[in-house]
């Protein structure tokens, strides 16, 4: 009969996550992460970001390599473009957290996935960024995210995928909800 | 006397941007931007965002190169750590925005900065994305960000950079205050 059942193979391993989180009930210590990134500033609206340790699971961890990422103004703020917009990054964070979130929960309810794209666009008024008016915000007016998923599941079931990763993701959670920043000078 | 004048100069083009708010004052229209990544799922929970895009000033806009990110979750979550976690892209986006912030103010304010460098970190507690515990947020408890600033200028001039960095900055914004995401399947 085994070989009869059709298994999903999204490349997540489900079954060390559910480990995971029976471990972590019972020790909720280690559930306590720090993740963490270093910024330097290069010139002008130039900087390189790096990202490399965190801790986690009771100990410090340490990514496989060092990622780095330089982030920098357009060239229509009259600036060198030598990098993502720092709130194209945010963008990059939120699509890549709620896919990451859709294949492990289609892992979960046994879905093939073949394909997911996602476009992800937030609408920003600069004249808060700039100080113009006061009254405009500097973030975000609103962001929409659309999928397009080709999987052997009904579409209601694919929503329903979307819909639980939204529900379990860190970065939907950051976007949504408000979070206390400390910026401090050493 | 013009050669006797200290001049400041951090690589930003503050008359540039000072005409574009009053530019902008006049064509609130040429003010909405449009930011924007698209997310493509590799395998696992590994996927790559492109950014290259945007709209402003009244047309569509392209950076000078497209560019390419991996995000993946890490080795711990039985991933294969093929890039930086979405959270440290958020990470790496409040880092870089605030800091653009500080060499744009400096560069108004006519202080010399020769380096600038922040780590930033942001603690999580897993038990709420891994679904453990409903009380515990998905997202970060909270961020802390420190910097560490060599420039021609008293530490209370440093500080007041920080602060109006931090009032002006989009990812701040976002990370702090809510913004409304939508969220569907095409």
């Amino acid at each position: 009969m085994a070989d009869a059942v059709s298994a999903a193979d999204n490349g997540v391993n489900v079954a060390a996550l559910i480990a995971a989180r029976e471990a972590l009930t019972d020790a909720p210590a280690a559930a306590q992460f720090k993740w963490r990134a270093a910024c330097e500033w290069k010139n002008g609206t130039h900087s390189q970001s790096t990202v490399e340790s965190y801790y986690g699971l009771g100990q410090e961890q340490r990514h496989k390599r060092t990622f780095a990422f330089d982030a920098d103004h357009p060239a229509v703020f009259a600036s060198e473009d030598k990098g993502a917009t720092p709130v194209e990054y945010v963008l990059v964070g939120l699509a890549s957290c709620l896919t990451a979130g859709i294949a492990a929960v289609a892992q979960h309810r046994n879905i093939q996935l073949r394909s997911v794209k996602a476009t992800i666009e937030g609408d920003m008024d600069i004249q808060g960024i700039l100080g113009v008016d006061e009254e405009v915000r500097n973030g975000f007016s609103g962001i929409k995210v659309t999928y397009t998923i080709d999987a052997d599941a009904k579409r209601e079931d694919i929503e329903a995928l979307v819909a639980q990763s939204q529900k379990r993701s860190a970065v939907y959670d950051i976007v949504t909800n408000p979070t206390n920043v400390t910026v401090v000078v050493d």
